[in-house]
């Protein structure tokens, strides 16, 4: 075998593990939003069968035998090759540590866990969930514990989901956000309130639909590329970049509520779509982790959508769709989609409190996964953080500790990500400022300068480089939380005139 | 190696057979419901790579020496067991007289064949089709060549869909048809007209999506386990009992169409939904044949959903849904439903004149299969035959050879099921009515009695018997079409009054 034979059977080898994953993704994605709800049993046998198969594909002896092979001759690879193999080098130590029949357990383990967490968000009974939850934080700490034995388990957990993130930097990124931002609650809190109950009429399910498909082509979100479906708890799915699936959940009596979400997730899918065509089918296409990912997201619905000058762009279709919110100036429209005040949901949090909302998970996380709490006792610590951190009373567990899915799908680790991507986005923000004026190009509905600066810079490397390699590529600097900082001060002293 | 540890390798075998099939048919699924129009590339390798994988699962060493084991064992095997041994025989032989290559690119191609189906019959420009549906059936006679030399090619095609089933029968079949439909459709084209035009009065899509939950609870289709998509050309597609999905297509101005849709498809989902227990996952789950199949699905859509008790049944639902209605009697919309009128879509036609439409489909895939005719002319058979056969012109190919998907993803030898099933359908009709009174039970609203002497006749059995021998079973006698043209003369000299 040579160079050029090794990089076919590399090609063809991630083609193989490119459709299993395609084909798992697709059985979530029908899940999510159109199977019967009894569909769970076949689903589970499927996702089983292809759960050992892809396991096999990746850690079997051809595989290893082609990475050994790619190791020896890595100098002669080409940088992308060169990354290809240090990420399947990455994930074939994780997965060889892991036995096959707990892999696929997990898989199935999970595929019933998203099933009974829906089930217990609707009744709103937490101890529906709770053997499951249970069962998935021992999962998480056994395969951390085998794979990275070194490792402190909650830093294996986040490192997942961002390569390099661990609970100091978090600790410390955390408490830099806590003490800037705090204070500026407190400031929003003693100012006068915004009136923003006009944002909470009737605005029709058929229309706010109409509302996405606008968003979705001033955004440039390619239709033939990028659907929309419908879902309790919105999500995005890049199955390649020819095909990415975002999610809503429309609420007749905020609009707003889908608005933003349409905005995030077309944000990542925005990502996902424009990975640049040579990654195509391999592990360097889409995203490189998520925190990067949700830089995207949250930069699309907070910097630019929540901006007055999306507002004033959105404004009139927004008036054409519900003639009754023209009784309100753009800039009532601008306040009113800022009201920062803490509350109960993240995923409806405005800006300002939003990080809170994750400090709250990430303290549940490390107790999880570091600490001795019983899950029975989650529920409790869950609304005690919310007294601590956002000041309110949370009434019941589908408002409280059962609102996101992600735990039921075995993500713990990811909410940092939020925060960190909120922070990453406004850095990449003040580096843009460099090249055109945003703001302009926002009012002008000149979205696709945006997009076109953000393809530059980050989209179209896919994976090829870690996210803090290609984040500080982008900014030209050293990632630094201020600019998140300095930006929502900015922000709400003026929005709320302080 | 024992007889029992070889079962429990067979069953290990087809439950990963199963899993295949599952991924690949939500991929279908996905694709015809809710895929963005630019994701055929990806679906395309996935197909591809998971094709491969189920050709080599199936036809592998590992399956070849089970299967010798069965056929050395074969006395010793409970009566599941043998079909299932005879099954996987029959099969293993068609699979490995065809190169694996060949079954990929044919696999590939169909994925690609239907999409340019659907924008070629969107744009009515047969020209767009044409390369493709060549290649179809090439690919077919080459396998029929090469799966069983000692066949006639399009006996071989028939027999995938009806085992048994010969050209030869279908002539005769088809010619005792004519002969007695004919005429009766003479006298019907003299009879006095009857007025049909209030169905096509406006009948909103969120109506008729509530009318479609009317009739599947009417129907007694589980909600949980079965859901309705909305697609071009309406299917059903049971991936497992817990999870078989209906689909329709609504038309503003002609209600009727999607609600014998929905009964249409609503017959072959119960059919699924009720294979036994024991055959989850295995060979035997799920529909004989496509001709037992459509004998249920046009047994409800007609037999039940065309009779004038069922019509007085949904009748209130339906002035409930659109009280326009109202203005016109029962007996009215049982008269209009039952319009038989020579028409150009076969899925629109009337129970009547189906027949001659199949016909048509039978007359083409012997000239396509055993013929020389060129591809560029089978547009102008097509418009030549329904000229002698139901006296209309066509005027564009959207109406006319690309109206319906079947070609398109490979089901030449499918068409003639349908009739046979019709057939099927009176037959078992006959025999119902000795057990019970039919037509006051559709009146009463029990439509589970019907569904309980069908599940207990057909449907528990899934695949364990061949089509002929499961319907002589259940008829308690040969099959004879004279029970169908029977039927069909009562029916349309009563709705006309000849």
């Amino acid at each position: 075998m040579n160079v050029q034979e090794a990089i076919e059977k590399l090609n063809d080898l991630e083609l193989k593990e490119f459709a299993y994953g395609h084909a798992m993704g697709i059985l979530s994605y029908d899940d999510e939003t159109v199977a019967p709800k009894g569909s769970g049993i076949p689903r589970g046998k499927t996702m089983g069968v292809l759960s050992e198969l892809s396991y096999k594909l990746s850690t079997g002896d051809e595989a290893r035998g082609l990475l050994d092979f790619l190791k020896e001759h890595y100098d002669e690879l080409s940088p992308e090759d060169k990354r290809r193999t240090d990420l399947r080098d990455k994930s074939m130590r994780e997965l060889r540590a892991i036995p096959v029949e707990e892999y696929v357990a997990y898989t199935e383990l999970l595929n019933d866990a998203s099933n009974v967490w829906r089930e217990a968000k609707n009744k709103s009974d937490y101890k529906l969930f709770e053997p499951y939850l249970s069962k998935i934080i021992e999962t998480q700490k056994r395969f951390a514990g085998l794979v990275r034995p070194d490792m402190d388990p909650y830093d294996y957990c986040l490192d997942q989901y961002e390569e390099g993130l661990t609970r100091e930097k978090c600790e410390e990124f955390f408490g830099a956000l806590r003490r800037r931002i705090v204070p500026i609650i407190e400031k929003v809190k003693a100012a006068e309130p915004i009136d923003d109950a006009f944002v909470r009429r009737r605005f029709p399910v058929e229309d706010q639909r109409r509302l996405s498909r606008a968003l979705m082509e001033i955004m440039r979100l390619p239709e033939d590329n990028c659907v929309i479906g419908e879902v309790e708890h919105p999500f995005t799915t890049g199955f390649s970049k020819y095909d990415v699936r975002i999610t809503t959940h429309y609420y007749e009596d905020n609009f707003l509520s889908s608005m933003y979400s349409v905005i995030h997730e077309g944000g990542h899918a925005l990502y996902d779509l424009h990975s640049d065509d040579r990654f195509c089918f391999t592990s360097l296409e889409g995203g490189v982790s998520m925190g990067v990912h949700e830089s995207q997201s949250r930069f699309y619905e907070n910097i630019v959508g929540r901006s007055r000058e999306f507002i004033e762009l959105i404004y009139p279709e927004i008036v054409k769709l519900s003639p009754e919110m023209g009784k309100h100036t753009p800039e009532e429209l601008y306040r009113a989609a800022n009201v920062a005040l803490p509350s109960l949901i993240r995923t409806e949090a405005d800006e300002l409190t939003y990080p809170l909302h994750i400090m709250v998970r990430f303290e549940m996380e490390k107790a999880m996964i570091g600490g001795d709490i019983k899950t029975s006792e989650l529920p409790e610590m869950w609304n005690s953080l919310y007294k601590e951190y956002l000041g309110i009373d949370v009434p019941d567990d589908k408002n409280g500790i059962l609102q996101d899915s992600h735990w039921s799908g075995g993500g713990i680790g990811y909410f940092p990500s939020y925060a960190l991507g909120s922070a990453y986005g406004a850095q990449l923000l003040h580096k843009m400022r460099e090249s055109f004026d945003v703001a302009e190009a926002i009012k002008a509905g000149e979205i696709g300068k945006i997009n076109g600066w953000l393809e530059d810079k980050i989209w179209k490397y896919g994976s090829l480089y870690k996210p803090s390699e290609l984040m500080e590529k982008a900014f030209g600097a050293e990632f630094d939380p201020k600019y998140y900082t300095d930006y929502l001060e900015r922000k709400f002293t003026e929005v709320y005139r302080l």
